[in-house]
């Protein structure tokens, strides 16, 4: 049984920049996050989570960093599948998995299930999202983005 | 087994709101945390983790939000010995589980045994507790206010 | 099995100010990590979660903490190895880790198979090497400093 966790964090896009906002593998209300990938943090933290517990690098190793790489303009839910298959041809099979949005928005509790759903399929295993916030501090705090966390266990199938 | 994982982040109370200071289920000398739990993010945080391993939720689900939920003012103690319960009637029991506390004060080595025996003994299981700063830096740093996070291993008791 | 979390964080020194730069048992180009200790906050966040997996305490307590501390001055690879002796002569043994650097510098990826390679021999484990920016937001995001966060899983070696 191994271990992994993986941390992300990106930037809300500005009010002149409308982009859709990707979380958790589902499409929320509300202005979405800047940068070359959907910026969906969640997603973005459980594939490094995925790929450190199997010791097969992170997220910027297998799609590539910057506008010009292969994960660019990629859905997260697209990428968490590749790095499900990738981490099962190693050896490894999901044992359940959890990831945590700190943020001021998007409110993830009336959607928890929905989107515990979509990600529980990808990964085939259970994955539990919880929510928070930090009381107005930091950047996560003030608005200025959005941050997840997550962790995962993997079993070893031979 | 399954893993859970649990973040939360509170300000600590102004000077001229005197209240007492809850952290890692004992209270501690000077000011405590604003808002309408106790805000013990020790125990918040050790919350999430179980509900999270046992794909239960979240700590608002469980004890709402805000001034008028059934967890205002509640003590993270209580709060805890509820959760645990409430895993365990969902098949679950507790193996280990860590929280990290991080902030400028309590200086939480000295007392470091005692919060880990309250802890334990309410968990069942063995708990660690560590306590680190950010060296000046961010919320925490500035001593606005005081984060932590837990994480906890469940096994499947049939 | 158990498992042990760790975080830490250091401040870049200033450009008066010129060390050596140690990350995850490396030593990099730039100007290094203010402190007392060589500052490789991955190495710090790894032993801290060793030693809250096996309930030994954190850091501060095995090292000391101050410029006058047994720990001052060491570097980060020797603490680990000490870190390891102590958990193993307690019973456990470690079975995974992973660590997650957090800042804009340095580079870890072109380097992340030989860190590894320094750390998981040390640990005798598969030790995962992760890094993420926060996007230009909070201390790491605006090049204070770094931090690091760790997972460990330990058996019981009977």
């Amino acid at each position: 049984m191994r271990i992994g966790f993986g941390y992300d964090a990106h930037r809300f896009a500005d009010a002149e920049n409308r982009r859709p906002l990707f979380i958790a593998g589902l499409e929320w209300e509300g202005n979405g996050i800047d940068g070359d990938s959907d910026g969906d943090v969640a997603i973005h933290a459980l594939i490094d989570a995925l790929l450190s517990a199997a010791q097969l690098g992170d997220i910027g190793m297998l799609f590539g960093v910057g506008s010009a790489s292969r994960g660019a303009g990629m859905r997260g839910t697209v990428m968490l599948e590749e790095t499900v298959r990738y981490v099962r041809k190693h050896g490894y099979a999901p044992g359940n998995a959890t990831v945590t949005v700190i943020g001021n928005r998007p409110k993830i509790g009336p959607r928890r299930g929905e989107a515990q759903r979509v990600l529980s399929e990808i990964m085939g295993c259970p994955v539990s999202l919880t929510a928070t916030t930090t009381d107005g501090m930091g950047f996560t705090g003030r608005g200025e983005g959005i941050a997840a966390m997550a962790n995962v266990l993997l079993e070893s199938v031979e």
